[in-house]
């Protein structure tokens, strides 16, 4: 009977043990390459979007709430709200909005919540638009609906 | 004996346990709060670096090597040593290098590793040197050296 019980605490001993070993160890994390991937497809469908001159769907790429920050030159947007009314604002017609090309990306993943991305736009308009290329840095967050742009720092060209 | 032998295996097991849940217990993290103070720290020793005109100094506040980048408009500089080139070749002299403050910090704190800034830079310059504000957005790497720029986006004010 006393033999059954050791044998019965060291079943339940090593039971734990694999328990708290298996709890801890890394949660299967995303792999680089797939990360790349999903945030390769956000910024592709920006593109798209802003292609169609949809808007509201091209401001779905965003992290929808106050904490987004849009910088460019030496302004500062924040919040979807008001960046989505500043794109509205500016580009008031699909002439305005004319041709996007997103080239030169670097996606950098920080962690499993964020990532960085660099690179640079290319925008080709006619008519009264001038064309226009710079910079941009972009800061994602993985977010229960995929990763999304919170922070945005845009720098033409000089 | 065969009960000894059983103890003492009993004894191991618990010991190997308490050895795994300690060693996969999340490791003592530092306080935000603390990031805040040793990435403002670095910002501040930038500042104080180039308002002694002491480019090398200023530098020191990057990290060393190819991995750097440095954009600003729609320039991209790789590379600490091309970065710190830039720099002496833009600055030649304290008066081009004018008086240095930033404002509007936001420092967040993204990893152990990481942390991105926001903020604004104000040079007032005198003599044949106009004055220049705008823009910065800095990712920075805790390195064994601490806190140091990896990423820096710069965009003049139109």
């Amino acid at each position: 009977m006393k033999q059954l019980r050791r044998t019965a605490s060291l079943a339940t001993l090593l039971i734990l043990c694999v328990f708290f070993i298996t709890a801890c160890a890394p949660k299967g994390s995303p792999s680089n390459e797939q990360t790349q991937e999903e945030i390769l497809a956000v910024l592709n469908q920006q593109v798209a979007e802003w292609n169609r001159a949809d808007i509201p769907a091209f401001m779905e790429t965003y992290v929808k709430g106050d904490a987004l920050r849009f910088s460019s030159g030496g302004n500062v947007r924040r919040g979807w709200q008001e960046t989505f009314e500043r794109y509205q604002k500016a580009y008031p017609s699909p002439e305005a909005m004319g041709h996007l090309t997103f080239v030169d990306f670097e996606v950098m993943p920080l962690s499993e919540e964020w990532a960085q991305v660099h690179g640079r736009y290319i925008l080709k308009r006619s008519g009264d638009y001038s064309d226009a290329t710079g910079l941009f840095t972009l800061l994602l967050q993985n977010t229960k609906d995929g990763w999304k742009i919170l922070h945005d720092h845009t720098s033409a060209a000089e």
